[in-house]
């Protein structure tokens, strides 16, 4: 049967939690309009199932676990890591229909999920992320519950002329909406970047600079390269290098570089899950500078918060208004036709199947 | 004209408030969907009307009692107890419309309503309450607001096996599980039963026997009995017997026996009334007692609230799956198969009359 | 297109805001359906836009005010006076459509809007408001956001029986029952109008007596004059006068005399901005006193909230329930009357112009 026509793509890796939030009790999420409990088995690999016992329709989510399994907090019944009934007091398990079970996968400090069909899920289909795992990077990063659409958190990343306006106390500066935005198409990616070349590093910067022993009243030449990783994920290469000497590719001792990391993963069609985070190319040993830099990060992506949820609402308040599309959009409005395409496929293959 | 097929039988004694809810002020209450006011006559007695000033649509519930009526506080209507309109300043009260009236009656502590048609209210329909105004019986109890179907609530009383998964560290033990349940027919009701032999009081009856005399590290015999009576009450027979003294038909002085009382009065098709309660056939003037065990119990229950409440919003979320009944499921099963019987002959019964 | 039958006129001034509202910063506030952003220009001037930047459907309500524009808080937008986009960074304004704008006037000390047809939007139609600016008189108020209908809180205010049931400490009292309301056409205005004579003033009264060097043990004549002015405005002629001495034409030093100010704009079909105020004709100097009045006179209004909230809840609550209409609402009646006739009107114009 064919399904619903959505707003995202089923057949993906969504990240569904960071590493750090799945303890030793079931987790309940929201991932793509379903209902999810995660919990980890005894050898630490991650199961993801419906949150929903079989027997009654009880949150699994309310339960406890058991050897590898999750036992139901209702009436006892135990589900195991593909959703089969393994076991219930006095009753014969093999009766009680199975639920569903997610592939997913842990990897880089993130728990991944695929929401759609579990015959295309090929973990290297995941992203690599560089910078993980890596002695050279430290990263530190958090998630918001936000009440809006996946993609108008993807348009913004997309675009970083807002930047000036809704952050100006940090990264935003006068010089970003001077330096034009070149969207291309990069290894099947879409690539936005800009460059601002012989300014003053904004506070943001100015700090990271003094963290990497370079002085932050020298003039610089800053960089912005926001990368869209179909489904849902925004990686943006951003810093500054001492005026002159080659940007992105200065030496290490002249510049401070960083990763911006950002998963947007749909809740439900008006509401989403935003991981983000930093991962720093410079002084990485440094804990107290990661905090630093996680405190004031958390501060910046608040900033977008009201901005995006007002969007929505507005959008329902003023229905017969469309939205328009300018080049300052082009990196949105090209990752909002791989999405489209992706979901089309998608579709097209339920219809052959059905 | 028939009337929506609803979840609930109309013809139907319901506890609508227990009777020191209803003090010297209207009180607004939803039952079955009728937004109902209640208040007390000069001679005590109870009038239920519907919460509409027939005048306006003020909420009557926000006026103020005067002789045996209730004057609207907003301009001044007073309704009678037939929901005739008997009093408006300067005007004619026989050209304003009645507003409805319900069949209602205080008995046992509690005051019972009738939201169908009213000549068809029979008194003697109540359940008869054996324990209530009777010296060797102790009782106190409380009311909740619960977001669910009333129905997930009989379902949880007919069966108990859910005590060793909810209540673990008060009522549940480990032989619960491994007792068999048994479901019949006794005198019309729906009775399930549960008898556990030879066995250690789990917490509340070990301090139950304590407060009869009784050695609590003795070995005893357990019994649990739920009869379902239409549309919505549950009395569950309820205790512990020194093992070998004849279970629940021993000698008062080698028992403990009480009986869990519990109303389910729909508010809506997801939302309810839970009026519970205990009384209890020992001790019963040790008022002491009775407030432990009224707090205990309020714990218990409130244990029930969140797994309920989670199971009425996971059948919005997985609208296409189907809740399976087991064998422990056989007393809630055939619960509803009454309350279907039930509402099918109400509808039958608006066809024939239409 | 004919728009969808409503329950108020667009074509009409309404109160949007009071003047002390509007400060530095834009201003959102939902009249008629839509939502709307308020701002000063530098001269003081007043403009009212469509709530929604043309770019991305951000709030402009979040955004800052740039000489005589708003500028978008996302991507720096600039807005103008009529809706027209004046500028935005790097990008061709001329390129992006207009957003709405709203014909708006500050006069009397509040600012009205005009949601409807701009061709139509006359400044002469805005009612005259003769005790404002004139220092014979001293005025204060507030403004309450209240979840019903705004035609109830007009039947409220042009049917003051309610004030025995609902004010009944302040400026309710017996004689109002029992004084025969008069309900007539003045003006082309509805006026309801109501005399008591030979009285003794009510707590609110003999306050203002004392106020106004009047003995408040002598017995007064009162009156009370209701004016509905279409569609959403209620000023209400209120006072007493010594016994005998022509009531509300007495001399000025033997009564006391308010105008009380009520302005009804709707937010939703369901919901309402009520500004209200009053006017006070004695004693215009004295502070203090203007202060208590407008203490007591919110005080009063309250009381009124409750009821009309749960009266909008138990119209969705009794479906088939109608209201009826006694002689005292014959006021609100014959204003429903003017507002039907208005919407028709309206309506009529759209399908002529389609």
């Amino acid at each position: 049967m064919a399904q619903k026509n959505g707003l995202f793509p089923k057949n993906a890796w969504y990240v569904a939690l960071t590493s750090d939030e799945l303890k030793d009790k079931p987790f309940a999420r929201q991932i793509c309009n379903i209902n999810m409990v995660f919990h980890r088995k005894n050898d630490g690999t991650v199961v993801a199932l419906e949150d929903f016992c079989p027997h009654r329709g009880a949150a699994l989510s309310l339960g406890y676990l058991e050897d590898d399994g999750i036992v139901c907090g209702y009436h006892g019944l135990k589900v195991g890591c593909k959703g089969q009934v393994i076991d219930m007091p006095e009753q014969n398990p093999k009766k009680i229909p199975c639920i569903g079970y997610f592939p997913v996968v842990e990897k880089y400090g993130f728990i991944w999920i695929w929401p759609g069909k579990k015959d295309k899920a090929d973990e290297s289909l995941i992203p690599l992320l560089e910078w993980a795992n890596n002695p050279e990077w430290a990263f530190a990063g958090g998630v918001f519950d936000i009440k809006c659409d996946y993609r108008f958190m993807i348009d913004n990343l997309m675009d970083l002329t807002h930047e000036k306006y809704v952050h100006g106390t940090s990264i935003g500066q006068e010089e970003i909406d001077e330096s034009p935005v070149i969207t291309e198409e990069e290894d099947g990616y879409i690539v936005t970047s800009r460059y601002m070349h012989n300014i003053i590093a904004p506070p943001f910067w100015a700090f990271c600079m003094k963290n990497n022993n370079l002085d932050p009243t020298q003039r610089v030449d800053r960089w912005q390269k926001s990368k869209f990783v179909p489904p849902a994920a925004v990686f943006i290469d951003v810093g500054v290098a001492l005026e002159g000497k080659g940007g992105k590719d200065a030496p290490k001792e002249d510049k401070v570089r960083c990763t911006v990391i950002d998963f947007m993963t749909p809740q439900s069609e008006t509401t989403m899950w935003y991981f983000w985070g930093m991962a720093r190319n410079f002084n990485p040993t440094n804990e107290q500078l990661t905090q630093d830099i996680l405190k004031g990060q958390g501060g910046i992506f608040e900033e977008d918060l009201e901005i995006l949820e007002y969007q929505q609402q507005n959008l329902a308040r003023f229905p017969d208004k469309s939205l328009i599309s300018l080049d300052i959009d082009a990196g949105g409005r090209k990752a909002r036709r791989i999405l489209n395409q992706m979901i089309k496929t998608e579709e097209e293959g339920y219809i052959d199947n059905k």
